[in-house]
């Protein structure tokens, strides 16, 4: 099955609702609308079935995603015969992003990307690429649609895209392990994880991480694929600049499978359902690797088996309204001046703390 | 004022409520119920008077910041006289978070903590620190409260507090300048981002920033205050351990100020009503900086001025049920050997790109 969610107009404005995409047919289902009349035809009455519909197949998929019986609540709804104002032809639909996720955590899972970037960077690549899955916390709240403009940062010369596959959390958990984790996973969407290059590498100088580099914008869609209906780790991808194929290769090359990666998100927190996960750029994936840059007005497009095409093209830069001014050691907001280093304290006389649990894998 | 939120039984369970504490008094007041009682006294039905009050008022303090007229509904609420189950008693009440954000982003804007920290570890201070407020994206979804007790998870051996207040957002904004965006700021509150080091160093090597190393846990509270009874500039902030203190200073000698760290949070993408931010920790107000450790059993208690004590006791290490099993260079998860490098592509046809409007500050 085919998730997504498009704009349609209500009474109040424009509302999201979440669809079944029929490829085949050209159409999508409003599912809610569909539960709606299927529960009106059992003998409900009209808002008794728009009360339960609501609440079955509500237009949050990340809220719906919290209930244990949503896909079979979709599938239900489908096998009755859909009303003619829920069926929508898919060609002048305006999309919207198929998830609106509470999180969104990236990974870096694909050992040729971690090669490739860094040789062309000239830096080593760090042991704790073959240790931990690492990741960066990502922008959830600014996420844009399949054939949504991608809005170019006003600070960014050094535009890039990122081919990669987002994993969309059904059942959350906490302490998993890759085996329950697997079964967490609810279904898979092309992801495009925008890069402003020449920002992300000066914060990431800083060790907390990119933050502007990378949080203006992330495409997502068309749909989300659920689980059942592909193989997640033979999922062939492309991404196309203006046509050309810059970037091919398969989901299987990862380095951490989908299970691990969820695995290790739910240690020692909670993983919710209705998050959003990056596997991370696959090998040559993007414009770094292969040495070319993206200019406003080129069309990217990322396509995978199962997951459709995802398009968008790149806006003219935007305004920049300010920018922070350089500081100078001991300027303080005070109107103070000077830093004092900290002085170290005598040891602690309760000891050297007690021998913890060793890490150890399974 | 002071808004907190603690949990109270409904019939329904346990449920969160919003309550404006009173110190003098030893009292908070419910602010829902609070104000239900005054419409039906103004000649609403109790049907109305519930729903007003429940949407004027509601239980999601970021929900709640969404209303222009937020800050006056509570005020509103506050004239009149509070029924008497509204009135609940400070001693032995079940403290939560005073806030559900939907992000969390903490800076470092303090310069003795990037000199200190970094002088400890044997590290340069990099560029960055003096040319942008740097952050990293934190926990949203793993905050604790006031007197709840941290969960150490398994995987750490080296544990630290850090020192630092809270900004809580008010009105959203995108591209604000840091006047417009220091009307933003509804309040702050007492943050305690605790570090397992030993994690935070090992995965900052990759370049992504914290994420296992802080994400288990960071406390806020015990309530918000709201900016119009503070001197944000002129905090006095004080950490103690088990009664010993470790650190103290003024949020004065921070290198930017709330204005300006919101304005550039703001910059290309939308800061949003609800929202977290952590100025990052004072000079000295962490154990790195000090040379000492946490263990399992300390408490560990932030004050400042207006803002009250936020206590927490640290639990014993967790369990540890999987830990990612290192990779050899070359696996894949989809079984095959060998990492293919990226070869670099030609120059692109279309030449170099238009020069795009250069960084200035003001």
């Amino acid at each position: 099955m085919k998730l997504a969610r498009i704009e349609r107009s209500g009474l109040a404005g424009p509302e999201a609702r979440v669809v079944a995409v029929e490829i085949e047919r050209g159409v999508a289902i409003d599912l809610e609308r569909t539960e709606q009349v299927r529960l009106e035809r059992l003998g409900c009455t009209p808002a008794a079935a728009r009360r339960l519909a609501a609440a079955r197949l509500p237009q949050s998929v990340a809220a719906a995603l919290g209930s244990a019986s949503y896909r079979e609540d979709i599938a239900q709804a489908l096998a009755s015969d859909p009303p003619e104002d829920a069926v929508i032809e898919l060609a002048g639909v305006s999309w919207l992003t198929p998830l609106d996720p509470p999180r969104f955590r990236d990974f870096m899972s694909f050992e040729q990307h971690h090669l490739s970037a860094r040789h062309v960077l000239g830096r080593p690549v760090p042991d704790v690429t073959y240790t931990l899955p690492t990741y960066y916390k990502a922008g959830h709240l600014s996420l844009i649609a399949h054939e949504q403009e991608m809005p170019w940062p006003g600070y960014c010369e050094w535009m890039d895209y990122e081919l990669e596959i987002g994993f969309v959390v059904g059942r959350g958990g906490r302490d998993l392990t890759p085996e329950d984790a697997a079964s967490c996973l609810f279904g898979v969407a092309l992801l495009n994880d925008f890069s402003a290059r020449d920002r992300q590498f000066q914060e990431t100088a800083g060790n907390l991480g990119p933050a502007k580099g990378k949080d203006f914008a992330t495409a997502l869609g068309p749909w989300i694929a659920t689980a059942d209906e592909l193989d997640v780790l033979a999922l062939e991808l492309e991404a196309r600049i203006n046509g050309e194929v810059w970037a091919s290769g398969s989901s299987g090359s990862a380095m951490w499978s989908a299970g691990e990666i969820l695995a290790y998100l739910s240690t020692a927190e909670p993983l919710v359902p209705g998050e959003l996960v990056g596997s991370g750029t696959l090998g040559g994936g993007c414009g770094l690797e292969v040495g070319r840059r993206l200019i406003p007005g080129d069309t990217v497009e990322l396509e995978g088996s199962g997951l459709g095409v995802l398009r968008n093209r790149l806006g003219e830069p935007g305004p920049l309204r300010w920018a922070p001014p350089r500081r100078s050691p001991g300027l303080r907001i005070d109107g103070a001046h000077g830093v004092a280093m900290t002085e170290l304290m005598p040891p602690r006389s309760d000891a050297e703390p007690p021998p913890y649990p060793r890490l150890s894998g399974p």
